[in-house]
This record gives structure tokens, sequence and C-alpha cells, in this order.
């Protein structure tokens, strides 16, 4: 078999192994416990850092958000899902969203209505090995008795159900409050592992102003508490911002004089210095991991106004500015600081990187997409432990990234969202048309990557023809 | 007269200084004589280098022009003319590319040949006081008898007259050697002041993949030459990469595996690395201005895979992407270290600049455009010293930037290079929409902005007015 074919159906081979053996640990995960923070944006494109190419470009600087990279790992091609609830799910479960899937064959509505309680969750395998585990923000996995934060891994929770759309609600002229039982504002939640969450306030355009401080400040007690308590932590901060409508914290209103995004930006920044000043100051900077990240690209133009950087696109797309996010790392003398790569990276990966650092077995009764990126992260190998991607948008398979290539077999209308069937598939050469602005031109010399492009997409729909799915609840 | 008036009238008023007095000469100009070193690329995009977001997402790292950011400024808002001439003539003079017209109504062909003796060059203005100055590459500014760049105030020059677009023509099957007189051949040449240069060989594919490499050789040898005789000296390579064709000398040749296009970066990464070597170990690192920079964005697709970064567009348009290009300078404890600013600054910029920092008036019979950034670059004001730039493509006015705000009162037709008059100008907030995808959206809140913008192009227009043209020869 040659080397291209054996490499592309390296993640498929990696699937057996994890189906049918614990894997052995890498040394470095012996015995840490490191505390981990995960700061999560939502819909936060690719651009918006300084370090991405944004900072002053979008008129605030991110000197906080920047230190990171300058003391860690930065990543220009590690892909996500297309949209928030799969992506969420992906990232917490190692797996693919469309694995998560509860009703691939039910109505539009509700399909991503997030993942069922047979799912194990990072914070469920964190906690099942001695960590004390808090979401702060946003979680949008599930909003039904069983499926909350708290009955998912997580010790406690402040923040929101569903996502920011909603606190346009309650200030809506024309909101119908009779239209529909689950047409229903959401409230700002708090809660504990074995107790009903309740309502705090509802989230309404106010309060969406103020939601970040509020998780910034959760999150930083948490930290505080466990510190004094000597617990190792994940603490999960799940933004609300940027997504609509982003409007900054009275703090930080017109305070760039850039306008409301810059705002939002600099108050994001601000607060991720907190947290990191947090850290720092309980001398716990050499034990804890953290990562600067985003669900998927930015809305769609106009509704809102993020950068992906170069990248075309939006969320809700099979483009690079759907796919392509931030990812920022910092695990000082473990990840070896100012690192940039543009290898292959896919959110999925968290999951088993995590659990190798700390050294837990991945489960082994299900399927686990995620690869192993620890020996990677830390510069024990240049190379990712992936070469391929697996692109979806809801339910539908639109292609397949491989190194530097991709193929999509369906391509999105922008402006439209409408979905374009193609009679011949696109390619793009990724670092020569990093803009997908000519998808044939670059591969007339270079046919031979049907091969390993085709061969990714077979081996995942075999992967998938063999799943039964996500069994309820 | 309110602010935001006044200060967009700045440029206006600093013209009028220009043109009646000698200007004093800021502390830091007395008595210094650094070395400057000016690398120009060639048709060569914003989001080329790592910093600016390409490197290895452009399949080949750029260490070595990376650490003239790190160590010296980097400007993320550099403008410059959106084609090769006017850009040329706009660095040599000070002045924008309109101003050394030679014949504003005459036929299409010829408008832009270059500058004519009467205009006064960096090289002239540098030799003039004390400076050795040599070209290494291409001059594109006149190929006539008085107009080649040893005419012209430089020393010495070893490289071509036209553009690397005649290297096509000696590998051409279809190429008709009767079919014009002045469709010849390209050389590369080579000359020294008060002597006809001399032609040493055809500019073919082969000479093309080459002359990059000699074009390095041939200013280290001036520097080392000038550096022995303690002379001040100018060594000015404007590159020929990357100007189709993008073919790379046969040592870089497949060297990345990610296409030419790749392996060209890495050659220029590594030339320019020899440059700064070459420096350092002379002992002249301190004593030494080193610029990185470019004359125009990329050339428009599909015809070359340049990369604009996130910038819209290409070269010839009046878009981003023609008009940010990359500009990095390094001077040791002159300009502070590590710094990035989104101001404004205009290629024009340079001439009075260096002239400040090296001490020498400006002259005062002719309209200089350029506003002296030496404050700006060396730390003393966070302000550049320009708020404004004017935007032309050939001898057409298509608009203005003013701080954050754009107004193009033609747009281009990026397929077809057609230029669309416009009923009602496009406005652009460049913060908010760096693509420049929603001209109308940004602007509904801020239709003050028609003030200082439509303040800027009637100055200019003024000026122009009132500016006789570059008298002949």
């Amino acid at each position: 078999m040659s080397d291209y074919i054996r490499k592309a159906k390296f993640p498929a081979i990696l699937l057996v192994l994890y189906v049918l053996v614990p894997l052995a640990h890498a040394a470095p995960g012996q015995d840490t416990k490191p505390n981990i923070v995960l700061v999560l944006m939502d819909n936060f494109g690719y651009g918006e850092i300084g370090v991405y190419g944004g900072g002053v470009l979008r008129g605030a600087a991110t000197p906080n958000i920047d230190g990171i990279a300058a003391e860690g790992f930065q990543l220009t091609n590690y892909n996500v899902e297309a949209e928030c609830t799969p992506s969420r799910a992906a990232l917490m479960t190692g797996r693919y969203g469309i694995r998560t899937r509860q009703r691939p064959d039910g109505p539009p509505r509700g399909i991503w209505y997030g993942i069922t309680q047979w799912e194990i969750t990072l914070a469920e395998m964190l906690s099942d090995n001695g960590y004390a585990t808090g979401i702060f923000g946003k979680w949008h996995l599930g909003d039904t008795d069983g499926r909350l934060p708290t009955e998912q891994g997580f010790d406690e929770w402040y923040g929101i159900k569903h996502s920011s759309d909603r606190a346009f609600w309650p200030d809506s002229y024309s909101f119908a409050p009779d239209s529909h039982p689950d047409a229903v504002f959401d409230y700002v939640m708090t809660g504990f592992r074995g107790q009903k969450p309740t309502e705090i306030a509802v989230y309404d355009r106010a309060k969406r102003t103020m939601i970040d401080r509020e998780i910034t400040d959760a999150a930083i007690d948490f930290i505080q508490r466990k510190s004094r308590e000597n617990q190792p932590f994940f603490a999960y901060l799940p933004y609300t911002q940027t997504h609509e409508p982003v409007e900054a914290h009275p703090d930080y209103r017109g305070k760039t004089g850039n306008g409301s995004f810059a705002d939002v930006l600099a108050q994001t920044d601000a607060y991720v210095g907190e947290l990191l000043d947090t850290i720092d100051e309980l001398g716990l900077k050499e034990d804890t991991i953290f990562i600067f990240t985003s669900d998927n690209g930015r809305e769609g133009v106009p509704r809102s106004f993020g950068f992906t950087g170069p990248w075309r696109g939006s969320m809700f797309s099979p483009y690079e500015g759907s796919l392509r996010v931030p990812f920022l790392i910092r695990w000082p003398e473990k990840i070896p600081a100012g690192q940039v790569s543009n290898e292959v990276v896919h959110q999925i990966d968290l999951f088993p990187t995590l659990a190798n650092i700390v050294g837990i077995d991945l489960p082994n009764d299900r399927i686990m997409d995620g690869a192993d990126q620890s020996n990677f992260l830390m510069g024990k190998s240049e190379k990712s432990a992936r070469e391929s991607v697996i692109i979806y948008i809801g339910n539908e398979l639109f292609g397949v990234k491989w190194r530097n290539w991709k193929m999509l077999i369906k391509e999105i209308d922008e402006n439209s969202y409408a979905i374009n069937r193609l009679a011949y598939p696109s390619f793009y050469n990724l670092l020569v048309d990093p803009k997908e602005e000519v998808p044939e031109l670059n591969y007339l010399n270079d046919t031979w990557v049907d091969f390993p492009l085709y061969q990714v997409i077979e081996d995942h729909e075999a992967s998938i023809a063999g799943d039964s799915g996500a069994p309820d609840p």
C-alpha cells in the first residue's frame, strides 16, 4: 500500500485501535493532573485576535490573548464543525457532530438539540478522574431533563441553556408569547450537580451585555475555590460573545471608539487577562493548561461583522471561514513557547489529547474520531496526529480536507445558504489558493489527490454506516 | 474649524509648509547618516509573510523576514499606488504617482513610462548628501536615455529596465520579433554612473529563475565594499519576484513541496536572511535602517496566486488587497522593537522621513505629498503624521481613505477590470468591514464621515489643479 493511502487511512485505523484496546499512554501523561481552563468563543472568526491578523486592525488590541500565543502554541489550521451545537458536541465528546445526532431522519427542527446522556463528555471524563468541573457560559447541548450541563459531568454551572439570539426576544416589540410553547425567553441559570438548576434572570438585551462579565467572575471564583481546596479543576468558559447581538458591557461600551464589535473584542481580551492573572497569582501557571478557541467561524454578513481573516465564507458553510478558528494553548514548560503550526488539527482531538495528558483510558465502547495530539502540542513531533478532516453541515456531508487539499462534493451559495450539488467536485489547494477562489486551476497538475481524498471519505462513510448512533436517553 | 476638518486638511497644510520653507529637522536627524537597505518586492501581497498571516500558511516559513518585525516595526495599514510604475515613482520621489505623470491627456500606452530627470529621487537626495547608492533589481521608471537608474541618482545598477512579463517572450513559440520596434526582449543590465549601461544576458525564463540570486549577490558585494570604504550607503533591492512568472531558482525549485510560489517565498526569505546576516556580520546592525516592503498587491487570480491576506481584490483595483502591502522596518535602538500599528502610512512618506533622519532639507520647488513619519516610527508619537490617502488607478481618481473610513467614487469589476462609476459613492468602515463587503450598511450611523472624506478629495484636487506637472526631460 502506498504511503499516501496509508496515511489517509490513518484515522480509520486509529478508530479500530481505540475500539479494541485501551491505548498505552505517553509518558507525559503519567501522574499529572494539570488544571484545564478552556475558553470557547461563540461565532468568533479566525481573524479577530492580534496574532491572527486582527487586534489593532479590528480596532482593539488583544495583548492578553496574544500573550497565550507568545507563551504557547498557535494553530493556523484548527478545524471545527460549521455551527454551534455540533461543534460543542464534538468538543465535549471527541466525536464528529454527526455521530451525536439524535434524529438523522427526523424533521429539520431539533436535529441538533444536544447530546444524549449516553455520550461521555470531557467533563464526565475529568470528573470521574478527580477533577472539579465547572461550566460558565452557554451550554446549547440540550435543554430537557437529564441533558443539562450539571447532568452531563459538570459540578456547577452559571450561564444559559440556549443561544444569544433569544436575547432579542424580550426586547422585541413583535414577540408573540403565545406563538409556541417552546418559543420562550432564555434565563440566566445557576445549578449544581444533583440539584435542579434555578433561573436567575431573563436573558434580555440588558443582561446580554452583562453576562460575559458574570461568567468571568463566576469562573474566577470557581478557580480560586478549587485552588484553595487543592483539587485539580476543569473550568469551561463558553462565552456568549461574539454571537449576535454583539453589545459590550457598560464598562466597555464606546471604549474603543471603533464600534460595538471592537468594544466587545477589547472586553473579551480584558476578561481573558483576568483569568490569566488569576491563574498566575494563584501560582498555578505551570500547572494549568489554558486554551483559547472558538466554536465556529463568524456569522454571515450582513447579520454580523465578525472577521474570518483571509478565509472565505461564514459559519454554516464548508469554506475555511467556517471551519478554521483560532486555537491557542499555553502550558509552560510542557508546551514549547512561541510555536506556530499549519498542521491539520480538529476540535475532536481535544478529548483524547487531554485524556492522554491526564492519564485516562479512552472509552472502548464507541467510535472516537479524535486523535491524540499531545506529542504534537508538546513539541515531540512536528506532525499532527491527523492529516484529514470530514466536513459536514447539519447531517449533510460536504467534503474532506487532506493535508493542504480540499474536495467539496457540495458547495454553498453564500448569499442564500442554498446547497449546490456539483456534477464534478471542487478541489482547492489551500496553500496556493487559500481563499478558495479557483476550484479547478490548481488541481490540473495534481489529480493524484483524488486517491487520498476519496479514501478519507470512503473510510468515514464505512465507519458511519457501522455506527448505530447515540442511544437515548 | 472643527477638529476633524482640521485634521483632514493636514496634508494640504503640510504641503504648503513644504513649499514655503525648509523644515526644521527633528533632533534625531542631526548628524546621523545610517545606511539604508530597502527591499522592494514585486506584486507581492499583504499576506505572504509569517507575521502578516502567511509563512507556514502559504507553505513556506519566513523566519528571517519575520525577524525584522520582531526587532522592528510592523505596519498593517501601509498604502501604495495600485500598480508598478506609479508605485515606484511615488517611492522614489515622495510624491503621488499622479504628479509624476508625463502625458495626462496622451494615449493609453506609455502614460506610465517613468519619471523625468526633473524629479528628485531618493537616490539623488541621498547621493547629494554623501551616500553611495546602488540599485539591484527592477527599475521600471524609464528606459530611454537620461532616465535609466544610473542617470537618476544611483552610482551602480545590476538588474532589468522593465518588468518580468517580458521574460516570457524569449521562450514563447508565438513571439513575433517583427511586431513593433519597442516589443523587444529585456536584458539583464549592469551600469555605473556616467557610463552607458551594458547588456549582460537576455532576460528569459531561465534567467528569470536566477536573477533574484544575482541581485542579492550584487547587493551584498556593494554593501561589503561600501562598508570597507566607510561610506554610508543606500542599497535599493527591487526584487523581481513575485511578479509572474513565479519560478524559483534551481536551488529552491521543489524545495518546499508546496509549489513554485512557496518555493519562491522560501527563496526570498533566505535571500533577505543573507542580507541581514551581511549587515550584522559587518557590525552595521545599529547603523542600518532595513526595510522590507512591496510595490503593490498581488496580481489578479487566476493570472497568479499571490495572497493579499484578508484584503479584497488585487493590484489595479481600489481595494485594500491592491493598496495595503507589508512594511517592516528595523533600526535597532532608534525604532522600538516588536511594534505593530494600524495607523495610516503611505509609501510617499519614506522620502521625507529618510530626509529628516539623515538631516536633509526637502526640495522647496515642488509639491511633496509625503509626510515625515520619523517621530511615529521612532516611537515618539503613537499617531502617524497622516490620516488620509488618495487612491488612483492610472490617471483616474477612485477615492480616498481617512482614518478607518474609505470612500470610493468608482469601483472595479474584479473579473474584467471594468471601471464602474457610481451614482452614489461606496463607503467602507475598514475596522468593522475589513473585507469591503457591504458598502452602505456601516455608513448609515456615520454619515458625518462625508465631511472629512470629501475635504481630503477637494484639497487634493485643488492641489493637482495648481500643479503644472513634471517638466521634461
